[in-house]
């Protein structure tokens, strides 16, 4: 997709809670947000916004000399890992627990702080365990599962890889082979090495990151390795709005698992805000 | 008041709000907005962002060649006037018609187009009948009111301008002189003369233009001719939030109506957005 005019609010506002993730500084923080006005002029929009706040977090990073969000996607990492027990015997003692596994994943999706700055897990967990969600492509998903015997797992947020490890544990399960992708270093509240660690994956499945710090996946900026991967891979599962924004476009077989929370998005697929998706490419 | 962080994405939502009045095309709305980023990329801090929205909307102007706003403010006016029947008879058997037509005048503010692009205004009339406002000095306004002959009455929004009509009657009605002013010329959906014309208040009251196109009153940029008439007012009623932004600071004896709208607005209040006020200075 591309970027609207409705993005450049909101590229602001992402600027302003990363910024109060590290200072309270009112002049500091006004001083940042003109700083990267001109990371916001140069937005090219025929390309995903994802591009656009890439940049901007680069700007933020390097001026504030450290990582916004480490603290806070500690916390989220280990108050998920607090609800992991009760989700995982949920998922055991359901019907369907691919299904439970799936739309914890998709509920997990809620916890992103380039849109929300509180989070309400339990609402989210609710509406995502109701029969129907917004987009539901769950039949082909369990079909494309069961013709694969491999699945490359695009990772999101921190507090939600602790939802996406309920779903590798039944896909792993059910016999698949999955590899599990994180960023190559910090961007906003993305996961990276350090907490798919604090989660415990690597000792569940392979994880790998996509050599990036770019939010969602922008194919040109990975690694040669993680291109290689995404390419002979036979199916993808997808996590999170940035990266349905970055690769809706590819003719790779994918399903995207996340929340559309903010308008623009919505918009582009004929949604209103705060749908859930189980997505087919 | 100053400008926050959190006015810089509004600004730009401003900016959008007033593209979107004239143009459906994303190519111009977009460029427009890269254009006015350098305008709020100066935008001073220790100024009421009042300030920064006045250069937003003349470099609006400027670039379209005409005022975004002329089609709804007339529209709204009309709107205004096919409530205003029912309202004046509303105020006329009332218990205490001034006090109605105060919170008519408050509930009027919920027009404004630089923070909503749709309007409750049946909604906003029952919440200002409520016994409660956020902010309630009417006894201090009866008795102001009671011990002046002449008011100042800086009006704000078209559409509003009828409910402010309903008031300048009761005022005159117990002998008072008032003077309403309007906007000197087009900026945002502030009344002028020609809204003035167009709701009848020339036939109420005299009225006069404060000389300046900026959102609120600052008053270094109205005419001679206003300063003298504010140097000099007994009292004055004060709506909208741009006045409140640009005259809460001084200290003429001011009775401040409105809504206060913004987040930034009200969190310098203490109050929640949406909340009502008739604020004594």
């Amino acid at each position: 997709m591309r970027t609207y005019a409705d993005c450049f609010p909101c590229f602001i506002r992402q600027t302003i809670i990363a910024l109060r993730q590290l200072t309270d500084d009112e002049g500091l923080q006004e001083r940042m947000i003109k700083e990267v006005l001109p990371v916001i002029a140069a937005a090219d929009m025929e390309k995903p916004p994802a591009y656009t706040t890439t940049f901007l977090h680069r700007a933020i990073r390097q001026r504030l000399g450290e990582d916004p969000f480490r603290n806070i996607k500690h916390t989220y990492n280990s108050l998920a890992l607090g609800l992991y027990p009760r989700l995982r015997e949920r998922v055991r003692e359901s019907a369907e627990p691919l299904w439970t596994a799936a739309r914890l994943a998709i509920a997990g999706n809620v916890i992103d702080f380039g849109i929300f700055t509180s989070v309400d897990i339990n609402g989210s967990v609710t509406r995502a365990l109701e029969p129907c969600i917004a987009v539901d492509d769950y039949p082909s998903f369990l079909a494309a599962v069961r013709e694969t015997d491999s699945i490359l797992y695009l990772l999101d947020n921190a507090g939600e890889i602790v939802f996406d490890r309920l779903l590798i544990e039944e896909l792993q399960a059910s016999g698949k082979k999955v590899k599990a992708v994180v960023k190559g270093s910090a961007v906003l509240n993305d996961v990276t090495m350090e907490d798919a660690l604090q989660v415990g994956l690597p000792e569940l499945c392979e994880v790998t990151d996509n050599g990036s710090d770019a939010i969602g996946t922008i194919l040109e900026w990975t690694s040669a390795e993680f291109r290689a991967e995404f390419e002979k891979a036979d199916l993808v599962v997808s996590k999170g709005q940035g990266n349905f924004e970055t690769l809706c476009g590819t003719r790779k077989r994918t399903f995207f698992l996340f929340q559309s929370k903010c308008e623009v998005v919505s918009k582009d697929l004929g949604l209103s805000a705060g749908s859930m998706l189980l997505k087919k490419s």
